[in-house]
């Protein structure tokens, strides 16, 4: 038996799991959330005593991490977490090998959901895949040739930040019209507020969900506004949904992958947001090009099994 | 000694030389252009007695082919040419295989270009690149991976129809403002005469090169005008040079490769253009990315070169 050690420094959350290699069933499974005011250190002392009940006497063969930030995969130190302090150029990788004396690695959420997808979920059979998760932000992980691709100096995957319209609204990385700027959730829940400000008379439906409160609108309200008819909640929403599309197009011309997976929770924007994505892609690649847009299937706990199968790769 | 026999369809030239492998030096060395009237028959016809006459009596170990046009490069069908009548699903490696009985491999330009760029030219020892044609069209070729990345139906690298302004012009693609749209020679001496007929007053310079005759405007013409001073002539070069570079910043977004390499005629606009792409490319390009962009080396021999890249991949 060989017994693989799978955790997700998520930012909110923070889970371990066990598994033997080959099962798709968890020995064990332990989650807690991030407590509000934590940092890097908190962080781990709260990881490693999810690790101690999980693992009792049991040593694992090999450990795989996936991490809410970016990473350099190649020697498993985080650069930074955009949520949590303290975790700036922290060697992950070889903590976590000192500690338990195993072979560990770490990897991005976004490239090890790639990797999940790939081994375990959507995209099983498909030599090349880009996952791509619209939520808080837009990022994106690469399968090529049958193995993850990370650029070189991992980088790789930032379609949140491909321009999309020139003449759109300035994002938080300094560009104008980014497919982040115009599809995620927050962006979605600012262009929202703004536009009311200017003209307060529309999204009477949306208006009616936050009782007003502008301060309350979420990328979640939006979807949800549209989804009742709200008519400017759809066209923000449809906006989002037509930057993320033309953005998959360009990929697909750029790199023709076999498939493109979705994941995050702006993915769960209805049936016209799927349409929009998918018309939008679709106009945009050239003609002679397949294009297959799919959800991610391993919802929740994709960044633990994106773990496991990164675990598989390095023991 | 292995010898290779590498062969050139490009559209208006057809070429083909012979080389030792593991050598730099052609052996023997032929080429003649494409009559105007002619058809992948007398195509093939003309390739076979500048084969011919380099053989002798030598019979070749392996054969590697560029063709100027979309190719099915897992089986080496050419589907088309743009230029060419007759070529369409021509299997193209079949026949040369029956004839000299020997491994022979076919793809198209781009992506030939990329691989002799990697083994002899601007790309050594870059684990991954993209090569960049600005020419009549605007395409390109990966190396990911030390390998050739062509995607899952051979249609990677098709920069040329990545969106880059959606307010744009509309390119024949039906598309609005994708790369080739605003960089390519023959969209940018339209876009002058375009210009020229609402705003007769203006590119003065460009005017004098032509003789007042806009039908004789090129894209080297523009280049040319922009080098002497003409505005006009600039602001349509530096808007092509802006596009190009953007699409660049884009790509290295999206895939972080270790290098991008430019061929084709246009590159050869001067230092502003440069500077404009390169300018481009690093704003849209996030800070974390390193971006390298250089000119290709190979020069007018760059898809026999990589013919005899592809023809050893295959051996």
């Amino acid at each position: 038996m060989t017994l693989i050690l799978a955790l997700d420094f998520g930012g909110t959350k923070l889970a371990a799991a066990l598994v033997n290699i080959g099962s798709r069933e968890w020995l064990r499974h332990e989650s807690c959330l991030s407590p509000d005011d934590g940092n890097a250190t908190t962080d781990l002392e709260i990881m490693y005593s999810l690790i101690d009940s999980l693992l009792k006497s049991q040593k694992p063969d090999a450990i795989g991490v996936s991490f809410g930030g970016p990473v350099d995969a190649t020697t498993g130190t985080v650069r930074l977490s955009h949520h949590v302090a303290g975790w700036e150029n922290i060697p992950l990788q070889d903590l976590l090998q000192d500690k338990f004396t195993v072979p560990v690695s770490v990897d991005n959420d976004a490239n090890v959901a790639a990797l999940g997808e790939y081994r375990f979920g959507a995209g099983i059979g498909n030599n090349s895949l880009f996952y791509i998760t619209i939520s808080t932000g837009v990022g994106g992980g690469w399968i090529i040739n049958g193995q993850p691709w990370r650029g070189m100096g991992g980088m790789a995957g930032e379609i949140g930040h491909m321009v999309i319209d020139p003449a759109g609204p300035v994002c938080l990385c300094g560009k104008r019209g980014c497919v982040e700027r115009l599809a995620s959730g927050p962006y979605m829940a600012q262009n929202m507020r703004e536009t009311l400000q200017n003209q307060p008379h529309r999204g009477e439906i949306l208006r009616r969900l936050v009782g007003n409160n502008l301060n309350l609108i979420t990328g979640k309200v939006v979807s949800a506004a549209a989804s009742q008819g709200d008519e400017l909640a759809q066209e923000i929403l449809f906006k989002g949904a037509w930057a993320l599309g033309l953005g998959i197009g360009n990929v697909a011309n750029l790199i023709n992958p076999h498939l493109f997976i979705l994941g995050g929770s702006v993915i769960k924007s209805g049936d016209n947001w799927w349409d929009v994505v998918r018309k939008a892609a679709r106009k945009t690649a050239l003609p002679e090009i397949d294009l297959t847009i799919v959800p991610a299937a391993l919802g929740d706990d994709a960044p633990l099994w994106g773990a496991v199968a990164l675990a598989e790769l390095a023991w």
